[in-house]
Parts: structure tokens; sequence; C-alpha cells
């Protein structure tokens, strides 16, 4: 008998079901290193710990997203294993800031099954946490993945869709304990736009490029411990160059969206999210957003902006999202649609 | 007189030489990340402080490969800037785990010597010691090299050929102080299969690939102040890939056994070793093992398994290691003879 | 309005102009192995907290030049995005060294400016501080580059050229407070050579290349949250190679150059400098030294020698700087004149 991990397929999934998912992770300044290095990030409040404790923060928490990547990766051997494709992403909220020396680990349940009419695959759709040493969540989010069965003959379960909200409402994000940015310094800050400067339909072109290498989308994945062989293997594709990790582009695009979206410091919430073409290496990144909401938070020196965040594998194609037809632009690596929280004036 | 380090050639050696090695390191955060960020780790014990501490130790210790590269990357200079071969390895014990903020430092006895017979090449063996910042041994092993003369004219030191234990006794391997696999959480560790539940002969296809690139194995060799130029200057050779540090197949390929080794948790010693064919970039790397012999520790909840694991540039071969004249395959990169801890079902 | 960074042009600055840079960064352990993972680093002093305790400081500092590329990184929005070249380095000054958890950001004044005959372009000299969490300075040196013109119809401002001094003093390098070479371990700092063994004239070549990534070069760059689009974007060159931050190939000269002057601890100064031909991936980059002066410090133990350290992109290049003409030759890619800080026999 094989003591190699073969993954779950489709049929080994039951709604209600709730897997403990391995490898805690402890993160550390050590990983905050290798996040800067490899995205070109500037946002203040993850770069300096005194820049945070003038924020109100005991000191520069990890970034939200390598948080994020850490708790998905732990995921990835029994959920995305033998998927076929990552479909979506819903009701993402981080629940507080994790910090150097906090350990982490994840745990999902099964909240929706519907077989494919092809008999061969089925969507699989699960509500993950991160928690921390204390069993408390950081972090959560939905997302939905199409998985294979492992015998087209196995019977088809009973479907459940689960009802996913279309975004997190802003009276649902959770503002840090401690977080103030009434004395927010913009020069060391990088940027002069608040909160207030923002207006939902202005498109936001971020202008730099980055150009992907194989060595650096192996190391961040392997960072946060996602083992899907197509990110590693190159003998897996015939052009011999690997499927990069969605949250690589993601990270990227988040980092870039720094010109223009400096003083956006933290994440909140994931609406939704698509990986709409797959990314190579040799391809570079370009990232533009729209603000689609600006929100009021729990405190009046913090706002919530919703933005549509996406990567491009072109230049210049801020606003360009669809074709006629609907369809993503092949262009488009990623639509991501997040709540952001900045400063506002005072 | 220049003064730049030519190395030692074969008769700078003598029998009984003492060689304290440069450039102490102390080892961090920092390192622990870029060895999760280089090699697809899961072992979690060296990942999660709280698992490490469920596991009775104070917090989770350095990869054991990782300290074995930083003792090792010192030796270089003196003993294998002017090796045509590393020959192999033998009664290599890890002696205690090292901790962020611990400080190594290597040396080196001369324990034989043997004078090829074309007279410009000698194998030269040592026993390296890896030392604490007490100046107490954390780890040791014997290795030999072949060393090219600076004179093939020099006369030939009088062979001394060591005795060499063909491997470690179960009984001398250190379980590390406070180390407790008696609550051990197996869905944390991310494997069900225990001490019992291996035997000796089992073979075991590890599956997963990586395809290797410069950038990885230079930051890894590099990380342990490796200094050999092979690895690092591309116009040494005519294909202008760089020849990869063998110890970095060791740690993918130890990596890579979480696959059916999960809870392998640490490296107890190394019995035997040989870097069957050099490794560049562009091949993929897969591994196997096979159990040798499962022997019980000085703790009634902790096994020692002795495991083969090969490293191979082709997909499924495990199990094959040698042609029908007894010479490595082509596609064997690695053969190395370990002994593993492991926790016993209780 | 765009809200992207566009960056200064010619016509921005005025002489006496103070600028706040942006992005202070928390330095950590994940830096220094990242440092050291990046270049074949081997100075004991930072490479062990050991070593240095026993030199005098509270343990190993950062390595002087990741320090200034951090403080450098910082003015890259605000000084260089625009700029055509990068043309000389004067009078710095490492005031004292940097310890893990101390947090940087940069201030530079405006010192100089002078409109080139062309009208498109002009230059503009800045001195640079890195300053602390109290705002005290670490470093200071002053550079200046050649930058665009916004609108090249713009009036010419009245040309100010600096007097910058053609070196640093000996008598104004800082010895950092506490250090003390009158126990120091050549063993472990892996070198004989002590300050009275270099005279002015001795060329030093050290002999090992190091063939560059582009993944290597781009976390580099990162690292130091230098933003300048040609290090990362391979669309902006018809060859597909990005231009490489000249500072990488400070840090890699700097690493080689243990070779041949493995106790010259700490940089101390900077008296000059040129990034004479661009660097791109692929090439094998190799360094030589000259050594220009000897000089005694305030303290016994400790002696400075200015050096010349050379990067070229050929071997065996060892004192060849310049053609008949007067130019560099095209296979140097760094002339840098150095101060730095070797223990004496005593």
């Amino acid at each position: 008998m094989t003591k190699t991990n073969a993954g779950h397929f489709f049929e080994d999934y039951q709604v209600g079901m709730e897997i403990v998912h391995a490898t805690p992770r402890t993160v550390t300044a050590g990983d905050r290193a290798l996040y800067g290095s490899l995205y070109p990030n500037r946002f203040a409040l993850h770069s300096s710990n005194l820049f945070a404790q003038a924020c109100g923060l005991p000191e520069s928490p990890m970034d939200d997203l390598l948080s994020f990547h850490v708790v998905f990766g732990k995921t990835v051997p029994d959920i995305s294993l033998n998927a076929v494709a990552n479909l979506g992403y819903a009701e993402g909220r981080f629940l507080r800031p994790v910090y150097a020396g906090e350990t982490l680990r994840s745990v999902s349940q099964v909240i929706g099954l519907k077989e494919n009419s092809n008999g061969k695959t089925g969507i699989v759709w699960v509500r993950t946490t991160g928690l921390d040493g204390q069993g408390d969540p950081v972090l959560e989010y939905c997302r939905w993945v199409m998985v294979r069965k492992r015998d087209t003959g196995a019977a088809a379960p009973e479907t459940v869709v689960p009802e996913l909200a279309a975004k997190v409402e802003a009276r649902d994000l959770k503002v840090p304990e401690g977080l103030n940015f009434s004395n927010y310094d913009k020069d060391l800050a990088g940027s002069t736009h608040m909160w207030e400067d923002y207006a939902p339909g202005e498109v936001i072109d971020h202008v730099d490029g980055v150009t992907l290498e194989e060595a650096e989308h192996m190391m961040a994945t392997r960072l946060w411990q996602n083992t899907a062989k197509v990110h590693f293997d190159a003998t897996l594709r015939e052009d011999g160059k690997r499927l990069i990790y969605g949250g690589h582009i993601i990270s990227l695009a988040r980092a870039l969206s720094f010109n223009g979206l400096g003083n956006a410091q933290m994440i909140a919430g994931i609406n939704a999210g698509a990986h709409a073409n797959p990314a190579h290496s040799g391809m570079t990144v370009f990232a533009w957003s729209e603000i689609l909401a600006a929100e009021e938070t729990s405190r009046p020196d913090v706002g919530a902006l919703r933005v549509r965040m996406v990567a491009s594998s072109e230049r210049g194609m801020a606003g360009k999202l669809r074709d006629d037809s609907g369809r993503y632009l092949p262009s488009v690596l990623l639509d991501l649609d997040l709540w952001l929280l900045v400063p506002r004036s005072t």
C-alpha cells in the first residue's frame, strides 16, 4: 500500500466534513524578509516597526497576504491536489494582524458539493479558517475548486450550492484593535492620497511591471508549503514552464498597487477573486485598480475602500477586463475584489 | 606573494593534522525561512514551535541538514577546494538539535591518506566536528575526497586507510534530550504512518519532482558559505551550467521524502553516502527510499529507521539503483544511507 | 490626476531643498540571512555573534553595505526615478554599525545643480543621510545623478557645483565604539594578512567569479525597496535583459574581495565610485583590488586601508582599468574607492 498522499478526490468529500490540515507553521522575521525580497513591497506599516507603532500596533505585522498564503498553503494537500481549477473566493476576512513568532494552522469545512454533468469532476466549496496558537481565528475565506473524481462511476452526491455573499459588508470588516491613523505620517508612507481622495469609478494604472522568474515563484510557493506539483515540476508541461501559483500573482499585484494606493495599508476583506488566465515565467506582470466603493469603518480615522485589483500580462490595460462576449481578456491574470483600510484626512 | 587562498593540495595533509576552519556562523530565523523557501519542507517539527514544544523540545530546531551544511561549508576552503571528487561519508551523527541564535564552527582531523597510483591525486579522509559556542560538538561525520597534488613529483605519504564503520549502530544514535513522541499529533504532522508501519525491504516512491534552478542552488550554497567555484562560475564549464553542490540534492531529496515518510521527523545518523552523478540546472529531481532496518532507541516512543534515500533525475525509478555491472544508473544523483527518528505507536 | 509617482524631474530640484524619503525599514535577522544567500560573504564579523563580541561589539552587525543599500533604496523614488545615469559618489562615511531590530530611514539635501548644455538633462548633487529610530545618523554619502527635464523649455537654474572632497580623511573615519581587534582570531577569520601586510600599490586578484542571475539581483534590489523599473521589467530593453542595480555589483565585489582581503572586516568610508559599465544577467563577475593607502586610526589595534575595488566581467583583469584614451575598459563594471578597517598585528 502506498504511503504517499494521493490527495482527496471529489467523492471523498461530504458536506459538513471538517478537515484539520497538516503542518502548523511559525512565521518569523525571516519570512517577512523573504516576502520583501520576492515582492516589491513598500507599504510602511509592513516595513517599519516604528511606523506600525505610530499607528497603534505593537510592531509591524506580517503582510496580510503572507498570512493568507500560509493558511491557504496548508489546505492544498487536502483540497486542491487533484483540482483542475481554482474557481473563486468569497467572504474573506482578515480578523487580526499576525506577528513574528506566531504559529498558524488551518482547518476547513466542506460547505458545498456539485458534480459536473460530465461525471468526471465536481465542484467543492470549503470555508477555511486560519487559527493561531490559541486556536483563535486570524483569517477566514471561502473558495471553490473543481476536483477530479477517482472513479467516474461513483454516485453523485446531493447537490448543495452554498449561498455566498457577493461582498463582505463594510460593517463586518475588522479594524485591528489599537489601529489609529490619526497621526499618520504621509511623508514616511510615501503617498499623499487619503481615503477621501478616492472615488468609486476611479481607475488607477499602477504603471510598473515585473517580469516573472521561475526561482522566485517557486521560493515563494515553498515558503507557504504549497505542494501542488505543477508549480515545481517543469516536466509536467510540454513547454517546460511551470504553472505559477495564483497567490504569487496576488502578492505581486498588491505590491505593484503601492504606486497609486500607497496608503491602502491593510487588506481587510476578499469579496471575490478569479485567476483569469495562467501565469508563466517570462511574462511581465502589470496591475491596475478600480475603486468600487468607499465606506466608513468603526473608527473615524480609518476608511475602507473596495477595490478591484487586476493583474495583467500587458502594459497599459487599465480598465480593460473582458471582451465583447464577457470573457476575460487573454492578458488578464487576476481579477480580485478587496476591502482595503486607508487613513482618513482629519 | 598572493594573499588569496589557493586551498590545500594532497601533499599539504598529514595524518593527525587538526584544522580549525574559518568563519563561525550564527544561525537564525532568517536561515530557517530561506531553507523553507529553497526546499519543499513540511516536517512539522521543523516548521512549528508549538509542534516542537508538544514533542518536548524548547522550540522548533534548525533543520538537521541546515546545521550539517553550515558545518560542511566551513570545511570547503581547507578540504575540498582542490578536490576532484567527494567520494563518501561515514560515521555521521547528529548529537543534538541546533536552535536559532547559536553560533556554529567546524574543526577537522585528517584520519587517512592514500596517494593514487597515477601520482597526480590522492585520497584524504577527515573527521569533521561541528561545535557550538561553548565548543561542544553538535554533529560529526567522516568524509573522504580525492584531492590534486600541487607537485606531482612530491613524495607519497605513508598510506593510512582508516577503518570506518559500515553503519552507525542504533545504540549510538542520540535521541535529543527531552524529545517525547508519546502525544504525537498525526493530523498536524500530516502522516498516519508510524515506525511500526515500515518494514525492511519496503521501497517508497516519493512521487513529486522539482526542477533545479541556478538561482536557487547558488542561494542555498552561499547560505552555508560553501565557496567551491564550480557552483557559482558558469564559465568554468563548456555548457555554461554550474555544478550543483551535492548537499543541495541531499536537502531536496529529504524534503521530497516527506511524501511517504512524513513522520520521520529527525535525522540521527549518516551511515554512508555517494553523489553518484553530477546535477545541473534544468534537471528535475525525484526521490525514492528503501527501508533498510528498523531499530529501537533509548526511548520507547521513538523508533529509528535506517533508510536508503535516493535522488534521481528520472521519474518512477523507485528501487532502481545500479546497472548489471554494478555501476550507478546515469539517473541516480544521490545514494544516501540515513538513520531517521520516527514516533512509535503507543 | 494620476496618483502614481512620476518621480522628480531636473526642474523640480532647488539647492538647499530637503527631501524626507518614504518607507522606513526595520532590518532583521531575515535581511542578514538573505544578504548571505545573495552574496558569497565570509567576513567573520558579519557572520558570527561570538566573533563580533570577541571584537567588542554587542553582536554581529548588519553588513555595512546592507545598511547602505537600505538607505540608498529609499532615495530612488525621489532622486533617481528619472535619472539617466548615476554619476558618482563622494564623502561617504559609515558612522556606526546597524543591528537587527533597528529602523532606518533616509533624508537628502540637494547640494548642487547644473543643467547640461543640451537643455534636456541636468546634474543633481545630493547629500543623503541614513537615520536610526532616534533620528541620529548612521551613514552618509553624496552622490550625483543626471536627471531628465520634464519640460526642455524650463529655465536653467543657477549652476551650483558643490566642492566635494577627493577622499575622506583617515582622521574623519569612525571606528565603531567598542571595536577592539587586540584579541583578533585569525584562524576563525580565515586570513593571516593583517593591516601591516598590505602596502600601497599592491594589486590583488580576488580570483573567484560569480555568474549573475535575474532572480538573485531582483531579490536583492527589492530587499532594499529600490523601485527603479529597469531592474525588474524585462520588456524595457530590446534584449530582454534587465539592467542590474549597481549596488548589487558593489556587494558582489565586496564579498569576492574576502579572498585576499579577508580581515578587512568593516567599510568605514566611500571616497569615490563609478558604475563604469552596465551589468546584465549571464555575465560572470570577478573582482580585484589595489591598495591605495594605509593609515592609522584612533585605535592602535585598528588600521585603515584605502582600497580601489574593481568589478570586472572578465577573468584575470587585475590592475587593468582604462584604455589608452583614459576610458574605462568595457569589462570594468565598477570602480569603487573605499576605506576599510583591518586589525593590526600587536
